[in-house]
């Protein structure tokens, strides 16, 4: 596994992030990262891995974009100090040019997406053991949809910043789709957007995969 | 307007129909109807005929099929003995085949679902001044989509069965279809079952065209 | 219709308004606007004309008097920068008269309060596209109830701070008393001043067709 | 004082008696009575007169009707053996006919009334040392107002049926009239309905003037 | 009547005056007063003369001692610049000696007690067209409790304070007295200090009594 | 120690005695038996004799008289097998003589309070291994006040009744007497009913000396 | 993976299975199986395996011993005809010989725990495609413990009846001491009885482990 | 008993001494002292002495370490100026070494331990008129656990600085200890740290035997 004993792991992000975590910065006792794929992670990483711990950090925030992030970048990443960094963001960026077309102040252009993603990545890698950034997604298997068609425009976009700093990317969107083969959107999620807890679990699975998580770490070990 | 003065005019449906209604019956004093489309017809309709008042009564409940409406038939629509009716009902009863796929009890078949429907409006219509089929609908525009392609199904069983029985069909899908060529679903609904404000407005105005309501009847009545 | 697509329509006044809108600016998602005629207002229009949509904003605020509306006169309508205003205030400047006669601090002189209206309407008349003041009203059909003929007293000066400024005037009070010649008042309000649903349904229809609206929009162009 | 010591002196009627008060049945420690008339009653039966305590007993119930009064008087009246018992009834059986015009059904019109209080005046009296029959009241003085008309229509029958059995009366509307002389309806009511607390006093003050209160029992004896 | 038309009358003191009042000055809509003799006293004074109305404010705080008022005599007395003034302090001061022997900074020594209330009574009593200093009081009715007998003490100097500055002295213990007299005083108070409604009511009615009111002024006027 | 190890204690009485405790019998996990002296009678036992435990059962009940636990004899105390048994109760007997005096109903009798106490010692003393009867007691130290005379009346009984069935007897009002000579009873209780924690350990101690408590067991044995 | 697509798998246990599940029956939208193993195992292998569904089914009660299993086993087991059924009981068992050892009536013996198993075991496996036994833990790692040694011993006897039936069992402690080699038992349990989430997840690993599930089952199907 | 009488004693420390004390100081009217050992030990001396009364004063923190003690030492020691001063902490300096592995920031090592409390015990003693330190412990019984050992040492670093100033040391761990040789840790305690009631009497008496507590002071006396 890529993520070294003791590290400290932190995750970024919105809804899907957050998921009720507690305030201000989640971590510690009484199980406070909310209950979606950051909990999961954490839960598989240390119980998969006894010997190795990692401190798992959540400071996710409901209804954030990638302009929220920056503001806060400071206190809620920087002032942590943490090893691995995981950002997934991107989602409001784009949902908020469908759901609020009458208020173009509250989304963000793939311009604006981008260019703050890049900066956020480029200054910030260097600080860190590991980078992954994992691609907004939308539980929408129809191409034609014109919310996923500009979804999927974000995600190419994270891809390329991952490519550009050396970052773990991991493909949200694909891991997903593979899902949606065999299932309805409704059975993941009720709003095509918020994943119940096989959804997150689909996160989770994505995210550990990328960083070389193996289910029996001793069996694979005596192998 | 078709509907005469003084007339009770009962909606029963599922949530869409409920909308937070006060139990066990709404109707009266205080705004008892629920912040939905029953609600929003009881306003129309009153504030544009005040010489002509409608006693409108909502008995809506969240989650239900048409299965449900049959077992409280009696207590919640026979009982009260409206002069006019109006039910739509079949959004469960498509939602839980995508969402549960795993429970088919919770589901009802085309099959069940028209039988169930025509016995209702069959032995009900003799004993009503008016009668409204009004079809269930989903707020995605891809026909391609499963669920979509299962719910014009179920509106064209109730087209059907309100030309059996002379009853006044409301097609909703129609009227939703008409906003959706100008926005994205997510402008109108969190999760393309549920309407917001302006969606439930467009469900009322389709109810109320097809029951001769007139914007402005005193106009109309000098010209 | 008078409102061109994509304006920014807003209203201000009272508890009338406000009707329990989010704070601190009603607009956006989740149906922020209340549940009085500024909601009815923004479905109607964006239900009837689905390609020319309005952005509705309330600040609307629970016992307001006109010399509340200019003390915050600055943030919460010069700062939102509305394509389109409406203003409904005066009750409580009445009111205050009358429930609580020993306190005439918090109760507004016509004096008063024709002078603070037109300043604020002559002042911000230029920064819009359209102003519509609307007058207070007061439930009760007797005029010689001497809360009555103060509220008239108070709706002439309305009209004519909006003949003199050329705004839109929208006379409630005799939207109203033509409702009340076929019912008690005790049918529309609690307590002669807040509306139910049907009241505010009144209060809706005289902005609309005030600012054009109709209901049929596309069989009126086609004709 | 007509009002012996030690009696037990019960009230019923709808909202204006219940305020709030104690189930099952209002009496003992604690001040259960509710913040109305009958409070502010027992307050100065008990601290004018500390040697001639009276039990004061409530069973007032929010929205009732002289219908409802029948329904549960056995249990809430006969059932605890009063000595005397004070009967305020009628506001609802009017109101119904105004603010819902479209439910007869729950409105109780004059004839029902009268031949109801009748048969529960006359069948009790003869169980009581005293009976007073206090008129509703509508705190709108224009008698052309239809729901005043109307009240007071109830109020004569009170009257007439107290003179027939032989009751104390107390027209309510009469003491109400003498202050709305002196200020506008509000400053008593928020509905024209339901008093303040200085509306209360009114009412509490024409149950005792007509039950031989005296302010100062001591100095009255003296002299 | 003492009290003019149009006065405003201010009450200040401890949880007896406070009894749940609204905050931060109780005034105005909505029965603001509390449940205490404050209430009962507006309550009467305005429905005995609906044409003499009268201001009543309630600045009282539960715990206070007559230190406590001191501190906050300008914002709570001499901001409001009432016409009328009582003062009613000083139980907390005794008890405390009592309940807390442990503590005494908490507890007023009658030499404190005795120079500020002079302080506050002289220096506010030129500003004023009526002052009342109401004693404290203790129901316990015999003079050897030790609490008694230091009430008492305190009691004395508000009658002598309210000698040299010709105020209007009203001698609560001796009314409770009187009620004692007839009945324990658990029937009057769960601890000795907090009156239930009838206790509250002796309060208003001794006040009542030292400014000359009159149960039924136009009968007085008449004769 | 006169308790034998892993004995059933239960105590049974009124408010002082319920304490909040759990319903329906309160025992075992989570320190159920309220905050009074039950517990601390609990906590003193199994502190000082870890090596002998008893299980402590409370099924006190707030405004308990001795006809009320006659009522639930056979639920609160037979059907748990105690073997041991303290009863405390009278306190509501005689307080509602005083609090309420026009409610003869809910008072009980010195001579029912007798017989029916006698009754419930003679037929449940010879199921236990211990009984023991604890006098009511009043926070009123003059005995010549009303309450408190009538309440050493029924502490008499009390010793009368444990004498006659050889029950151990526990003066409660004695302890506090010997407190109350070195403070006021305010200082002990809020009402001179309900003892704050101290008065409550007054109570476990009265208790635990009568059955033979001693703070230091071991050393004790030692000696 | 030994659990066929589609099937009904129904978990039941104590607080440990329960972890706020909904009542009665946990199943179906919205995450209702509770915060623990369970939901993990679902969200494990739904997520692992789209293509082959299964419904979970969680009925787990805290608080439970085998005995209140037995009590309830027909509506919560039969009645809901799962195609596999996984029982973890005993904590409680153990657990009340300890922490309540003045109730033996509480506690099970090993006696009644290997009978009442065996029988519940013995008769419902011929009903189901696989049964799973999990073991009861204590999160202790010294065997010296005396409620260590004895949940040891309950846990041979889960052994000896899946051995007996031929169901799968799974030792839940082995599986914790393999994480205690690693860390203090405080870093993944409050009590030593329930476990964070990172203990639930070694249940989880455990259940999944038994049942051939395999991490990347596509990988796997293409080797 | 040392504590001489009107003294002021303080009680400092973390969640064992909080207990669900009132804020921000506790002391004073209504048991606002917690439900813990300080609230035993105030009822225990001043029931036992009642002509000898002590203050006593709680300002325990839950999850305190003695660094959390040393930041606010100044507000909730030094400036409530107690005559006698007890400490107990340690638990979270211990705990969070192994409750929390991955936060080296949160728990407190044994030389900063040392160096704070021999620093707080050093400045501050001068100022009393007794100091009092009690040692952390861990109702675990077997030494060879990690967390009881790391314990025993922050005990044995209280012991000598308690020697070392001349305080009165209280091993809590010893009074503990001979409890559990008759009883299973979880008979005392849910979590092996916050004792139950039964078990903070064992913290309450081996304080009070430290300072002289005796049972029965009076007979000791006569003695």
């Amino acid at each position: 596994m890529l993520i070294a004993s003791r590290s400290k792991l932190l995750f970024i992000g919105d809804s899907i992030t957050d998921c009720g975590r507690k305030r201000p910065v989640a971590e510690g006792l009484f199980d406070p990262l909310g209950n979606g794929y950051v909990a999961q992670v954490n839960a598989l990483l240390n119980a998969s891995y006894p010997d190795r711990p990692v401190r798992v950090v959540n400071t996710g925030c409901s209804g954030n974009t990638v302009r929220d992030l920056k503001a806060r970048w400071q206190t809620d990443v920087l002032d942590l100090k943490p090893d691995w960094l995981s950002i997934m963001i991107g989602t409001n960026d784009v949902w908020r040019q469908f759901d609020m077309p009458l208020f173009p102040e509250v989304a963000v252009t793939p311009e604006e997406y981008e260019q703050t993603l890049d900066a956020l990545a480029g200054t910030t890698k260097p600080l860190l053991k590991g980078l992954v950034l994992m691609t907004p997604f939308y539980l929408e298997p129809q191409p034609t949809d014109a919310m996923r068609a500009r979804m999927d425009q974000y995600g190419r976009i994270v891809m390329a910043v991952a490519k550009k700093h050396g970052a773990i990317a991991v493909d949200t969107q694909a891991a997903f789709d593979r899902a949606l083969k065999h299932q309805h959107s409704s059975n993941l999620s009720w709003d095509r957007v918020h994943p119940n807890s096989i959804g997150h679990m689909i996160l989770a699975r994505a995210f550990l995969d990328a960083v070389g998580f193996v289910w029996s770490p001793v069996r694979r070990e005596k192998a």
